[in-house]
């Protein structure tokens, strides 16, 4: 007895169209799912959705037989409150992407700790001979220990830092110098570091972690990096704390607003790096195989992959 | 009975002075080691030399009692000849400049990796979402796998890259992606590289290591790391090979005079990034344990550390 092929749309920019229509069908076949991918299924007949936001608004509702949603995103809070709550919904945890992650901020923190950009902005034929100190000497924070703020601490840990992390719910790594958690923990991971990492999820309570208050915690002259999401930050309480030196750089890869409007302060203030939201782009291919994976789970009743759970939005 | 302290003769620049005049007597005294350092010894009472090039002129014939030239360098080309050969030589090989070297290589591997210098220079307001490829689709050759390379190799590794080590005589390291040896498997371990570092000593052998040919061997617009020795490159065959294209941009640290001269073609060229000879400094606290473990060594009739191959000159 043949199997009908599962029905998936996809549901995301026209931009990531062309890659995703070539990859997933191929994937699927190599991974022996029997699914067709289209853009123009009726709503009625599908099984399963393929979603970013940013493409043509969606009617969940219309989808009334729908097994499941499978963002291509790691990061839902923009969809998490749109996706009717009986209908599973599963975020994108990739190799590529954590492996992408670990090496933007890796290599970020190495360019504010060996003070890399003097050397690019200057080259004026003065001899400075001035070497860094040893990143064990460098305490970093991470803040959020989920699959990608784990990976970079690893990666941090790796390359001679003293990692302090800090997640809402205790986590062990031995590789971390401190484990904290929770609300009372915050002002004692923050407390004294040289950069700080925001990689936790985007939730009511996260909106606005680094505030004015918060800022204030780590070192002065501080790092800043921020691959997470852009409403972590109060962007007024930043720039303030850049203009008085408490914060000496901040390199942000996430914005309230995206594109990063042309006018923002951000473009413009001497000791901000924006970068266009590349350091967790989900890449094609291995995305496929997750949600070939998802299908595959899906068809045979085994439970899916990175689900989201509905009641802490991640 | 209580042994005569050894007379340690300090020879190095006067700016190393200061942090050494602290760190070693105090070292000496935390290892138990019996020592006296000072720039004053008559020669002719002198058990050990500490020493780096660039200080008052040395005539070590006069030392007639000296045990051993313990050098603060890791590279000892330029005193390789002059030490006589019958007096014991020692390389500095310490943990801060072997972890400080691995930094320096990643920072700037990373740095070119991920594209960092297009966003320091350019923040222009114009939002170009284009993610790197991934660590592990950018071959990386490091020549030279001894302490030094092969910190630098297992850190690459450690980041993704897929590092191709060689060396003089072969060298087993199971995160190398490939390993090769001798003259017959430098094409090979340069051939495709779009990252390499040069971190082989400096022999008559290496001078010119990366000349017009070896250039041409990488992909097309490699990039170049030196952090090694200035003589290993052949500085004309690496400008024509910047404005040819075949080197897209040259990291270097080192160079055949230092400081480099304001108005040599390196610090004017837009593709070359000159930093000033940190990538391995000598760190005091760490060096300072590593003399005194020599002295130890030496008191007792063991082995001395790190001790010069005269014949290989390293």
């Amino acid at each position: 007895m043949s199997i009908a092929p599962a029905r998936v749309h996809f549901a995301a920019p026209d931009r990531l169209w062309p890659g995703y229509a070539e990859a997933l069908p191929r994937v699927f076949a190599e991974a022996g799912v029997a699914a067709e991918l289209s853009r123009d299924h009726p709503p009625g007949e599908v099984d399963w959705i393929v979603y970013a936001p940013g493409g043509p608004a969606l009617d969940f509702a219309a989808f009334s037989r729908a097994k499941g949603v499978l963002s291509l995103w790691a990061g839902v809070e923009r969809i998490v409150g749109t996706v009717p709550a009986d209908l599973p919904l599963t975020r994108m945890v990739d190799d590529g992407l954590r492996q992408g992650m670990a090496e933007w901020v890796a290599g970020h923190a190495l360019r504010h700790h060996l003070g890399i950009d003097a050397h690019v902005l200057r080259q004026d034929g003065v001899w400075r001979h001035v070497a860094p100190k040893l990143a064990r000497d460098r305490p970093v924070t991470v803040l959020g220990l989920g699959e990608l703020g784990m990976a970079c601490a690893r990666t941090l840990a790796g390359l001679g830092f003293p990692v302090t992390g800090w997640s809402r719910r205790p986590r062990a790594e031995p590789r971390l110098a401190h484990a904290l958690s929770g609300p009372e923990g915050l002002p004692e991971a923050l407390a004294g570091a040289e950069i700080v990492v925001l990689l936790t999820p985007l939730t009511p309570e996260t909106e606005n972690l680094m505030d004015a208050a918060r800022l204030s915690l780590p070192a002065r002259g501080f790092v800043l990096l921020n691959p997470g999401r852009g409403a972590l930050i109060d962007d007024a309480a930043l720039l303030a704390a850049l203009d008085g030196g408490q914060v000496g750089h901040a390199t942000l890869d996430v914005f309230r607003q995206e594109p990063l409007p042309p006018d923002h302060a951000f473009w413009a203030h001497p000791r901000v790096t924006v970068t266009p939201h590349i350091a967790a782009e989900t890449r094609v291919e291995s995305a496929a195989r997750v949600i070939a994976e998802n299908l595959r789970r899906g068809a045979a009743g085994e439970p899916l992959l990175h689900l989201v759970d509905r009641r802490t939005g991640y």
